[in-house]
Protein backbone atom coordinates (compact mmCIF):
# COMPACT_ATOMS: atom_id res chain seq x y z
CA UNK A 1 0.00 0.00 0.00
CA UNK A 2 0.84 3.28 -0.98
CA UNK A 3 0.17 6.05 1.62
CA UNK A 4 -0.56 9.08 0.68
CA UNK A 5 -1.96 12.46 2.03
CA UNK A 6 -3.56 15.43 -0.58
CA UNK A 7 -2.97 18.46 0.07
CA UNK A 8 -5.61 20.45 -1.41
CA UNK A 9 -10.11 20.55 -1.95
CA UNK A 10 -9.93 21.97 -5.79
CA UNK A 11 -10.79 20.08 -8.78
CA UNK A 12 -7.73 18.39 -9.00
CA UNK A 13 -7.83 17.44 -5.21
CA UNK A 14 -11.25 16.02 -5.51
CA UNK A 15 -10.38 14.07 -8.44
CA UNK A 16 -7.37 12.35 -7.39
CA UNK A 17 -9.42 11.48 -4.10
CA UNK A 18 -11.88 9.94 -6.18
CA UNK A 19 -9.62 7.92 -8.30
CA UNK A 20 -6.90 7.06 -5.38
CA UNK A 21 -9.99 5.83 -3.29
CA UNK A 22 -10.74 3.56 -5.69
CA UNK A 23 -7.16 1.56 -5.90
CA UNK A 24 -6.47 -1.32 -3.73
CA UNK A 25 -3.01 -0.37 -3.54
CA UNK A 26 -3.18 2.93 -2.11
CA UNK A 27 -4.23 4.16 1.20
CA UNK A 28 -5.49 7.98 1.04
CA UNK A 29 -4.02 8.87 4.69
CA UNK A 30 -5.22 12.48 5.04
CA UNK A 31 -7.09 15.89 3.03
CA UNK A 32 -5.40 18.67 3.93
CA UNK A 33 -7.17 22.08 3.23
CA UNK A 34 -7.53 25.82 4.65
CA UNK A 35 -11.46 25.55 3.69
CA UNK A 36 -13.01 23.67 5.96
CA UNK A 37 -16.60 24.01 4.27
CA UNK A 38 -14.63 22.00 1.42
CA UNK A 39 -12.77 19.30 3.92
CA UNK A 40 -16.33 18.01 4.77
CA UNK A 41 -16.38 16.71 1.38
CA UNK A 42 -13.69 14.19 2.10
CA UNK A 43 -14.98 12.11 4.33
CA UNK A 44 -14.77 11.84 8.54
CA UNK A 45 -13.05 14.25 10.38
CA UNK A 46 -9.84 12.54 11.85
CA UNK A 47 -9.22 11.67 8.15
CA UNK A 48 -8.88 15.64 7.57
CA UNK A 49 -7.06 18.66 8.59
CA UNK A 50 -6.70 22.78 8.23
CA UNK A 51 -3.31 22.65 9.27
CA UNK A 52 -0.64 21.94 7.05
CA UNK A 53 2.09 21.44 9.36
CA UNK A 54 0.19 18.87 11.41
CA UNK A 55 0.08 16.04 8.62
CA UNK A 56 0.06 12.37 9.43
CA UNK A 57 2.97 10.56 8.05
CA UNK A 58 2.80 9.55 4.50
CA UNK A 59 4.84 8.34 1.44
CA UNK A 60 3.80 10.52 -0.24
CA UNK A 61 2.12 14.21 -0.12
CA UNK A 62 0.64 15.64 -3.12
CA UNK A 63 0.13 18.89 -3.19
CA UNK A 64 -2.80 19.54 -5.20
CA UNK A 65 -3.38 23.72 -4.90
CA UNK A 66 -3.16 26.84 -7.53
CA UNK A 67 0.59 27.49 -8.55
CA UNK A 68 0.46 30.51 -6.52
CA UNK A 69 0.10 28.78 -3.31
CA UNK A 70 2.77 25.60 -3.99
CA UNK A 71 5.75 27.67 -2.48
CA UNK A 72 3.90 28.46 0.85
CA UNK A 73 2.27 25.73 1.61
CA UNK A 74 5.09 23.32 0.71
CA UNK A 75 7.24 25.64 3.20
CA UNK A 76 4.58 24.97 5.92
CA UNK A 77 4.63 21.58 6.02
CA UNK A 78 8.30 21.28 7.38
CA UNK A 79 11.20 18.63 5.95
CA UNK A 80 11.94 15.14 6.51
CA UNK A 81 8.28 14.29 5.36
CA UNK A 82 8.44 11.75 2.74
CA UNK A 83 8.22 12.37 -1.11
CA UNK A 84 6.61 16.05 -1.56
CA UNK A 85 5.03 16.46 -5.03
CA UNK A 86 2.60 19.10 -6.82
CA UNK A 87 0.53 18.74 -9.60
CA UNK A 88 1.10 21.39 -11.29
CA UNK A 89 1.79 21.75 -15.54
CA UNK A 90 3.71 25.09 -15.21
CA UNK A 91 5.84 24.80 -11.97
CA UNK A 92 9.13 23.58 -11.97
CA UNK A 93 10.03 20.64 -9.56
CA UNK A 94 12.77 22.77 -8.23
CA UNK A 95 10.01 24.80 -6.10
CA UNK A 96 9.94 21.81 -4.02
CA UNK A 97 14.07 21.44 -3.52
CA UNK A 98 13.34 23.07 -0.24
CA UNK A 99 12.21 18.87 0.70
CA UNK A 100 15.07 16.82 0.06
CA UNK A 101 12.04 14.00 -1.68
CA UNK A 102 10.61 15.98 -4.36
CA UNK A 103 8.83 15.41 -7.67
CA UNK A 104 6.03 15.75 -10.57
CA UNK A 105 2.69 14.23 -10.71
CA UNK A 106 0.81 16.34 -13.27
CA UNK A 107 -2.41 14.64 -14.67
CA UNK A 108 -3.06 16.38 -17.99
CA UNK A 109 -6.58 16.75 -17.95
CA UNK A 110 -9.97 19.33 -17.46
CA UNK A 111 -11.10 18.79 -14.77
CA UNK A 112 -14.28 20.60 -13.09
CA UNK A 113 -16.42 19.22 -9.94
CA UNK A 114 -19.43 18.67 -11.99
CA UNK A 115 -18.30 16.43 -14.88
CA UNK A 116 -17.04 12.51 -14.14
CA UNK A 117 -13.62 11.74 -15.51
CA UNK A 118 -12.25 8.31 -16.79
CA UNK A 119 -9.21 9.18 -14.62
CA UNK A 120 -7.73 5.36 -16.20
CA UNK A 121 -7.26 7.61 -19.37
CA UNK A 122 -5.66 10.56 -18.13
CA UNK A 123 -2.38 10.95 -18.67
CA UNK A 124 0.09 11.64 -15.91
CA UNK A 125 2.92 13.31 -16.40
CA UNK A 126 5.99 12.48 -13.63
CA UNK A 127 9.68 13.54 -12.85
CA UNK A 128 11.09 12.73 -9.09
CA UNK A 129 14.47 14.37 -8.30
CA UNK A 130 15.59 10.30 -7.78
CA UNK A 131 15.18 7.36 -9.57
CA UNK A 132 13.77 5.47 -6.68
CA UNK A 133 11.03 8.53 -6.42
CA UNK A 134 10.41 7.77 -10.30
CA UNK A 135 9.47 4.73 -9.64
CA UNK A 136 7.87 5.01 -6.13
CA UNK A 137 5.49 7.52 -8.44
CA UNK A 138 5.58 5.53 -11.34
CA UNK A 139 3.74 2.97 -8.90
CA UNK A 140 1.26 5.85 -7.75
CA UNK A 141 0.68 6.69 -11.38
CA UNK A 142 0.29 3.25 -13.19
CA UNK A 143 -2.50 2.09 -10.16
CA UNK A 144 -4.94 4.82 -11.13
CA UNK A 145 -3.92 5.78 -15.18
CA UNK A 146 -3.00 3.57 -17.84
CA UNK A 147 -1.00 7.10 -19.97
CA UNK A 148 1.95 7.23 -17.36
CA UNK A 149 4.91 9.34 -18.63
CA UNK A 150 8.34 10.33 -17.35
CA UNK A 151 8.77 14.18 -18.38
CA UNK A 152 10.99 16.65 -17.39
CA UNK A 153 10.44 20.19 -16.13
CA UNK A 154 10.82 21.98 -19.79
CA UNK A 155 8.59 19.62 -21.39
CA UNK A 156 6.11 19.56 -18.82
CA UNK A 157 6.10 23.44 -19.52
CA UNK A 158 5.76 23.28 -23.12
CA UNK A 159 2.71 19.85 -22.17
CA UNK A 160 0.98 22.83 -20.24
CA UNK A 161 1.49 25.44 -22.80
CA UNK A 162 -0.32 23.43 -25.73
CA UNK A 163 -3.05 22.55 -23.35
CA UNK A 164 -3.38 26.02 -23.17
CA UNK A 165 -3.67 26.16 -27.16
CA UNK A 166 -5.93 22.48 -27.32
CA UNK A 167 -8.39 23.22 -24.47
CA UNK A 168 -8.63 26.78 -23.03
CA UNK A 169 -8.59 28.50 -26.46
CA UNK A 170 -10.46 25.81 -27.87
CA UNK A 171 -13.30 25.73 -25.62
CA UNK A 172 -13.28 30.02 -26.11
CA UNK A 173 -14.03 29.37 -29.45
CA UNK A 174 -16.65 27.31 -28.42
CA UNK A 175 -18.22 29.90 -26.42
CA UNK A 176 -17.93 32.39 -29.35
CA UNK A 177 -19.49 29.82 -31.95
CA UNK A 178 -22.19 29.74 -29.19
CA UNK A 179 -22.87 33.18 -28.65
CA UNK A 180 -22.84 33.90 -33.15
CA UNK A 181 -25.71 30.98 -32.83
CA UNK A 182 -27.62 33.37 -29.93
CA UNK A 183 -27.60 36.32 -31.72
CA UNK A 184 -29.01 34.77 -34.78
CA UNK A 185 -31.60 32.43 -32.78
CA UNK A 186 -29.88 29.12 -34.21
CA UNK A 187 -29.86 26.66 -31.45
CA UNK A 188 -26.11 25.96 -30.34
CA UNK A 189 -27.17 22.42 -30.19
CA UNK A 190 -27.03 21.93 -34.18
CA UNK A 191 -22.85 22.80 -33.51
CA UNK A 192 -22.61 19.76 -30.78
CA UNK A 193 -21.98 16.70 -33.39
CA UNK A 194 -19.90 18.98 -35.52
CA UNK A 195 -17.45 19.66 -31.84
CA UNK A 196 -17.55 15.74 -31.34
CA UNK A 197 -16.23 15.37 -34.85
CA UNK A 198 -13.72 18.07 -35.00
CA UNK A 199 -12.09 16.16 -31.75
CA UNK A 200 -12.45 12.49 -32.99
CA UNK A 201 -11.00 13.23 -36.11
CA UNK A 202 -7.55 13.96 -34.91
CA UNK A 203 -7.73 10.16 -33.40
CA UNK A 204 -7.11 9.56 -36.86
CA UNK A 205 -5.65 12.13 -38.77
CA UNK A 206 -2.90 14.68 -37.68
CA UNK A 207 -4.40 18.54 -37.71
CA UNK A 208 -2.29 19.19 -40.61
CA UNK A 209 -4.56 17.01 -42.34
CA UNK A 210 -7.69 17.27 -40.67
CA UNK A 211 -7.84 21.17 -41.69
CA UNK A 212 -10.55 22.04 -43.92
CA UNK A 213 -12.49 25.71 -44.68
CA UNK A 214 -12.24 28.61 -46.35
CA UNK A 215 -8.50 29.89 -45.36
CA UNK A 216 -7.35 26.52 -45.58
CA UNK A 217 -9.01 26.36 -49.52
CA UNK A 218 -7.96 30.42 -49.98
CA UNK A 219 -11.54 30.87 -50.18
CA UNK A 220 -11.67 34.95 -50.25
CA UNK A 221 -14.86 35.73 -51.25
CA UNK A 222 -16.35 33.30 -48.11
CA UNK A 223 -13.79 34.97 -45.26
CA UNK A 224 -15.05 38.59 -46.94
CA UNK A 225 -18.84 37.47 -46.44
CA UNK A 226 -18.05 35.96 -42.37
CA UNK A 227 -16.07 39.22 -41.80
CA UNK A 228 -18.99 41.22 -42.87
CA UNK A 229 -21.16 39.44 -40.83
CA UNK A 230 -18.95 39.44 -37.71
CA UNK A 231 -20.45 42.88 -36.07
CA UNK A 232 -18.43 42.19 -32.59
CA UNK A 233 -14.54 43.54 -33.27
CA UNK A 234 -13.00 41.39 -31.02
CA UNK A 235 -14.57 38.21 -32.62
CA UNK A 236 -13.39 40.07 -36.06
CA UNK A 237 -9.89 40.08 -34.99
CA UNK A 238 -9.67 36.19 -34.00
CA UNK A 239 -11.61 35.30 -37.20
CA UNK A 240 -8.82 37.24 -39.14
CA UNK A 241 -5.58 36.22 -37.30
CA UNK A 242 -6.60 32.74 -36.81
CA UNK A 243 -7.76 32.23 -40.92
CA UNK A 244 -4.29 34.32 -41.41
CA UNK A 245 -2.26 31.49 -39.85
CA UNK A 246 -4.28 28.80 -41.67
CA UNK A 247 -3.69 30.76 -44.95
CA UNK A 248 0.04 30.71 -43.97
CA UNK A 249 0.17 27.25 -42.56
CA UNK A 250 -0.77 26.03 -46.20
CA UNK A 251 1.48 28.19 -48.23
CA UNK A 252 -2.15 30.43 -49.56
CA UNK A 253 -1.86 34.12 -50.06
CA UNK A 254 -4.50 36.07 -50.34
CA UNK B 1 -38.79 5.72 -52.98
CA UNK B 2 -37.36 9.19 -53.34
CA UNK B 3 -35.52 9.29 -56.26
CA UNK B 4 -32.43 11.25 -56.07
CA UNK B 5 -29.05 12.03 -58.44
CA UNK B 6 -26.27 13.62 -56.61
CA UNK B 7 -23.67 16.62 -58.44
CA UNK B 8 -20.51 16.11 -57.51
CA UNK B 9 -17.79 13.62 -56.44
CA UNK B 10 -15.99 15.38 -53.35
CA UNK B 11 -16.16 14.72 -49.58
CA UNK B 12 -19.92 15.75 -49.53
CA UNK B 13 -21.00 13.84 -52.07
CA UNK B 14 -19.41 10.42 -51.34
CA UNK B 15 -20.77 10.70 -47.74
CA UNK B 16 -24.31 11.54 -49.00
CA UNK B 17 -24.26 8.74 -51.13
CA UNK B 18 -22.91 6.57 -49.04
CA UNK B 19 -26.07 7.28 -46.63
CA UNK B 20 -28.41 6.99 -49.19
CA UNK B 21 -27.20 4.02 -50.18
CA UNK B 22 -28.01 2.50 -47.10
CA UNK B 23 -31.60 3.47 -47.14
CA UNK B 24 -34.56 1.67 -48.03
CA UNK B 25 -36.39 5.17 -48.96
CA UNK B 26 -33.99 6.42 -51.60
CA UNK B 27 -33.20 5.92 -55.11
CA UNK B 28 -29.73 6.82 -56.43
CA UNK B 29 -30.39 7.61 -59.34
CA UNK B 30 -27.36 9.21 -61.00
CA UNK B 31 -23.74 10.26 -59.82
CA UNK B 32 -22.86 13.31 -62.37
CA UNK B 33 -19.12 14.78 -62.04
CA UNK B 34 -16.51 16.11 -64.07
CA UNK B 35 -13.50 13.98 -63.04
CA UNK B 36 -13.76 10.63 -64.87
CA UNK B 37 -11.80 9.08 -62.39
CA UNK B 38 -13.30 10.03 -59.45
CA UNK B 39 -16.50 9.04 -60.95
CA UNK B 40 -15.29 5.37 -60.78
CA UNK B 41 -15.91 5.56 -57.07
CA UNK B 42 -19.56 5.60 -57.49
CA UNK B 43 -20.64 2.54 -59.07
CA UNK B 44 -21.44 1.33 -62.26
CA UNK B 45 -21.05 3.30 -65.73
CA UNK B 46 -24.68 3.42 -66.51
CA UNK B 47 -25.31 5.12 -63.31
CA UNK B 48 -22.59 8.17 -63.69
CA UNK B 49 -22.35 10.38 -65.84
CA UNK B 50 -19.87 13.69 -66.58
CA UNK B 51 -22.17 15.92 -68.63
CA UNK B 52 -24.25 17.84 -66.67
CA UNK B 53 -26.84 18.85 -69.30
CA UNK B 54 -27.93 15.43 -69.83
CA UNK B 55 -29.46 13.84 -66.15
CA UNK B 56 -32.14 11.50 -66.41
CA UNK B 57 -35.27 12.23 -64.41
CA UNK B 58 -35.11 12.57 -60.39
CA UNK B 59 -37.22 14.27 -57.46
CA UNK B 60 -34.45 15.75 -56.53
CA UNK B 61 -31.24 16.82 -57.84
CA UNK B 62 -28.37 17.39 -55.02
CA UNK B 63 -25.57 20.14 -56.17
CA UNK B 64 -22.74 18.74 -53.84
CA UNK B 65 -20.12 21.44 -55.26
CA UNK B 66 -17.89 23.61 -54.29
CA UNK B 67 -19.81 27.39 -53.48
CA UNK B 68 -18.17 28.56 -56.75
CA UNK B 69 -19.57 26.14 -59.14
CA UNK B 70 -23.17 26.21 -57.76
CA UNK B 71 -24.31 28.93 -60.01
CA UNK B 72 -22.82 27.25 -63.23
CA UNK B 73 -23.93 23.85 -62.64
CA UNK B 74 -27.16 24.85 -61.36
CA UNK B 75 -27.65 26.94 -64.93
CA UNK B 76 -26.31 23.81 -67.06
CA UNK B 77 -28.76 21.36 -65.78
CA UNK B 78 -31.65 23.17 -67.28
CA UNK B 79 -35.07 24.09 -65.62
CA UNK B 80 -37.75 21.63 -64.77
CA UNK B 81 -35.96 19.30 -63.65
CA UNK B 82 -37.82 18.60 -60.34
CA UNK B 83 -36.29 19.66 -56.83
CA UNK B 84 -33.05 21.24 -57.31
CA UNK B 85 -30.62 21.80 -53.89
CA UNK B 86 -27.12 22.65 -52.75
CA UNK B 87 -25.40 21.84 -50.08
CA UNK B 88 -23.78 24.85 -49.18
CA UNK B 89 -24.07 26.49 -45.89
CA UNK B 90 -23.02 29.80 -46.76
CA UNK B 91 -24.79 30.17 -49.95
CA UNK B 92 -28.54 31.10 -49.84
CA UNK B 93 -31.13 29.56 -51.96
CA UNK B 94 -31.89 32.30 -54.14
CA UNK B 95 -28.66 31.09 -56.06
CA UNK B 96 -31.01 28.69 -57.59
CA UNK B 97 -34.08 30.43 -57.92
CA UNK B 98 -33.53 30.10 -61.66
CA UNK B 99 -35.17 26.70 -61.14
CA UNK B 100 -38.97 26.41 -59.91
CA UNK B 101 -38.59 24.25 -57.07
CA UNK B 102 -35.42 25.04 -55.79
CA UNK B 103 -33.98 24.15 -51.78
CA UNK B 104 -31.19 23.85 -49.35
CA UNK B 105 -29.82 20.08 -48.17
CA UNK B 106 -26.88 21.32 -46.05
CA UNK B 107 -25.37 18.20 -43.56
CA UNK B 108 -23.32 20.53 -41.15
CA UNK B 109 -20.35 18.02 -40.43
CA UNK B 110 -17.21 18.12 -41.22
CA UNK B 111 -16.45 15.06 -44.24
CA UNK B 112 -13.22 13.54 -44.87
CA UNK B 113 -12.68 10.90 -47.82
CA UNK B 114 -10.29 8.78 -45.05
CA UNK B 115 -12.70 9.26 -42.04
CA UNK B 116 -16.20 7.33 -41.44
CA UNK B 117 -18.90 9.31 -40.29
CA UNK B 118 -21.79 8.29 -38.58
CA UNK B 119 -24.65 10.06 -41.08
CA UNK B 120 -27.40 9.50 -38.60
CA UNK B 121 -26.01 12.01 -35.75
CA UNK B 122 -25.34 14.49 -38.83
CA UNK B 123 -27.49 17.42 -38.40
CA UNK B 124 -29.08 18.48 -42.08
CA UNK B 125 -30.27 22.05 -41.95
CA UNK B 126 -33.14 22.11 -45.17
CA UNK B 127 -34.96 24.93 -46.61
CA UNK B 128 -37.12 25.11 -49.56
CA UNK B 129 -39.35 27.80 -51.71
CA UNK B 130 -42.36 25.78 -51.04
CA UNK B 131 -43.82 23.43 -48.30
CA UNK B 132 -44.53 20.70 -50.40
CA UNK B 133 -40.58 20.44 -50.96
CA UNK B 134 -39.82 20.86 -47.67
CA UNK B 135 -41.82 17.87 -46.63
CA UNK B 136 -40.21 16.30 -49.23
CA UNK B 137 -36.68 17.41 -48.40
CA UNK B 138 -37.95 16.37 -44.58
CA UNK B 139 -38.55 12.60 -45.83
CA UNK B 140 -35.25 12.36 -47.61
CA UNK B 141 -33.31 13.97 -44.34
CA UNK B 142 -35.12 11.70 -41.58
CA UNK B 143 -34.37 8.85 -43.94
CA UNK B 144 -30.51 9.12 -42.90
CA UNK B 145 -30.52 10.92 -39.60
CA UNK B 146 -32.21 11.79 -37.07
CA UNK B 147 -31.02 15.39 -36.25
CA UNK B 148 -33.14 17.61 -38.60
CA UNK B 149 -33.40 21.16 -39.01
CA UNK B 150 -35.53 23.82 -40.69
CA UNK B 151 -33.02 26.41 -41.19
CA UNK B 152 -33.54 29.76 -43.35
CA UNK B 153 -30.52 31.01 -45.41
CA UNK B 154 -29.31 34.00 -42.54
CA UNK B 155 -29.96 31.35 -40.09
CA UNK B 156 -27.71 28.85 -42.22
CA UNK B 157 -24.82 31.63 -42.77
CA UNK B 158 -24.63 32.29 -39.29
CA UNK B 159 -24.23 28.42 -38.46
CA UNK B 160 -21.68 27.99 -41.09
CA UNK B 161 -19.94 31.51 -39.80
CA UNK B 162 -20.12 29.35 -36.01
CA UNK B 163 -18.67 26.04 -37.57
CA UNK B 164 -15.78 28.27 -38.98
CA UNK B 165 -14.91 28.93 -35.45
CA UNK B 166 -15.29 25.41 -33.44
CA UNK B 167 -14.05 23.04 -36.60
CA UNK B 168 -11.82 24.65 -38.80
CA UNK B 169 -10.15 27.22 -35.91
CA UNK B 170 -10.14 24.98 -33.18
CA UNK B 171 -8.50 22.28 -36.05
CA UNK B 172 -5.67 25.14 -36.15
CA UNK B 173 -5.33 25.50 -32.25
CA UNK B 174 -4.39 21.79 -32.19
CA UNK B 175 -2.10 22.21 -34.82
CA UNK B 176 -0.30 24.89 -33.16
CA UNK B 177 -0.65 22.63 -30.27
CA UNK B 178 0.85 19.95 -31.75
CA UNK B 179 4.03 22.05 -33.40
CA UNK B 180 4.28 23.20 -29.80
CA UNK B 181 5.12 19.48 -28.55
CA UNK B 182 6.92 18.97 -31.24
CA UNK B 183 9.63 21.45 -31.00
CA UNK B 184 10.06 20.17 -27.38
CA UNK B 185 10.26 16.45 -28.34
CA UNK B 186 6.90 15.58 -26.36
CA UNK B 187 4.22 13.41 -27.98
CA UNK B 188 1.18 14.97 -29.68
CA UNK B 189 -0.67 11.92 -27.92
CA UNK B 190 -0.04 13.03 -24.37
CA UNK B 191 -2.87 15.85 -25.36
CA UNK B 192 -5.39 13.57 -27.14
CA UNK B 193 -7.69 12.57 -24.17
CA UNK B 194 -7.41 16.58 -23.08
CA UNK B 195 -8.76 17.19 -26.64
CA UNK B 196 -11.42 14.48 -26.46
CA UNK B 197 -12.73 15.72 -23.09
CA UNK B 198 -12.46 18.96 -23.95
CA UNK B 199 -15.18 18.48 -26.43
CA UNK B 200 -16.80 16.04 -24.16
CA UNK B 201 -17.63 18.70 -21.51
CA UNK B 202 -19.55 20.92 -23.18
CA UNK B 203 -22.26 18.12 -23.79
CA UNK B 204 -22.80 18.75 -20.00
CA UNK B 205 -22.13 22.02 -19.66
CA UNK B 206 -22.43 25.48 -21.82
CA UNK B 207 -18.75 26.78 -23.03
CA UNK B 208 -19.30 29.32 -20.86
CA UNK B 209 -19.18 27.65 -17.94
CA UNK B 210 -16.58 25.35 -19.31
CA UNK B 211 -13.70 27.66 -19.54
CA UNK B 212 -11.09 26.83 -16.95
CA UNK B 213 -7.09 28.27 -17.53
CA UNK B 214 -4.95 31.21 -17.13
CA UNK B 215 -6.96 33.92 -18.59
CA UNK B 216 -10.14 32.74 -16.99
CA UNK B 217 -8.10 32.76 -13.80
CA UNK B 218 -6.63 36.32 -14.46
CA UNK B 219 -3.42 34.42 -13.94
CA UNK B 220 -0.56 36.99 -15.23
CA UNK B 221 2.43 35.03 -13.99
CA UNK B 222 1.52 32.01 -16.18
CA UNK B 223 0.37 34.30 -19.00
CA UNK B 224 3.54 36.24 -19.09
CA UNK B 225 5.60 32.87 -18.76
CA UNK B 226 3.52 31.37 -21.47
CA UNK B 227 4.84 34.02 -23.82
CA UNK B 228 8.24 34.23 -23.60
CA UNK B 229 7.86 30.44 -24.24
CA UNK B 230 6.32 30.73 -27.34
CA UNK B 231 9.15 31.85 -29.98
CA UNK B 232 6.95 31.93 -33.37
CA UNK B 233 4.94 35.57 -33.47
CA UNK B 234 2.10 34.16 -35.35
CA UNK B 235 1.34 31.69 -32.34
CA UNK B 236 2.00 34.86 -29.99
CA UNK B 237 -0.26 37.15 -31.46
CA UNK B 238 -2.80 34.00 -31.20
CA UNK B 239 -2.15 33.77 -27.53
CA UNK B 240 -2.15 37.37 -26.88
CA UNK B 241 -5.51 38.03 -28.46
CA UNK B 242 -7.34 34.83 -27.16
CA UNK B 243 -6.36 35.69 -23.82
CA UNK B 244 -7.75 38.94 -23.73
CA UNK B 245 -10.97 37.74 -25.19
CA UNK B 246 -10.94 35.41 -22.33
CA UNK B 247 -10.62 38.03 -19.95
CA UNK B 248 -13.45 40.32 -21.28
CA UNK B 249 -15.33 37.83 -21.51
CA UNK B 250 -15.10 37.02 -17.39
CA UNK B 251 -14.79 40.81 -16.60
CA UNK B 252 -10.99 40.39 -15.31
CA UNK B 253 -8.92 42.60 -16.54
CA UNK B 254 -4.42 42.29 -16.51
Amino acid sequence: MIKVSILGTGNVATHLFKAFSKSNEIEIVQVAGRNKKALLAFGQEEKTTSDFSNLKPSDIYIIALSDNSIQTVSEQIGTNRGLVVHTSGSTSMSQLSGHERHGVFYPLQTFSKEKMVDFNQVPICLEANTKEDLTLLKRLANSVSENVYEIDSKQRKSLHLSAVFVNNFTNHLYHMGAQICKENNVSFDILRPLIQETAEKIETLSPLEAQTGPAKRGDSNTISSHLEQLKNPDYKAVYELLSKSIEKTYGKEL
